[in-house]
């Protein structure tokens, strides 16, 4: 069994209207240490494989069939074996 | 500057009707290798900081007046230094 950990975020080129959001309220809460805000979705995936290969294999799939909106969005993902 | 990564999820014992149903529609496109699924909240906050101690913490000062529901979430976060 694998434990994926998949973030999805808005392409660069992208406005990202929730993270401008945060931002203004951050700032009016006075952090004015913070800078930039942006704001994705994360998913964490528990996968049965028997190798990494496989695991990935199926998050790339799943992630383009289904979570990630392609036109506007990318992700990364991080793989861990868990125990069954 | 630093670049704080954010994840917040659902604590083990809230239910997650989002992830369930991603975990539904991923079951009926024929994903059976895909066991669980949790969807969370991803934010990426570039804070200007002069050491991790001080970015770290502006990211739980923050992650407790705005970003999680302290009732229903957890989070974790990892930090990088970055080009100011």
């Amino acid at each position: 069994m694998y434990l994926a950990q998949i973030y999805v975020h808005h392409k660069a080129s992208i406005l990202d209207p929730q993270g401008e959001a945060v931002l203004n309220a951050l700032q009016r809460l006075g952090y004015d240490k913070v800078d930039s805000v942006k704001q994705g979705k994360y998913f964490e995936v528990n996968i049965k494989a028997d190798s990494e290969d496989e695991a990935s294999k199926v998050v790339n799939d799943i992630a383009k069939d289904l979570l990630v909106n392609h036109n506007m969005e990318s992700y990364e993902f991080e793989l861990k074996e868990v125990a069954k």
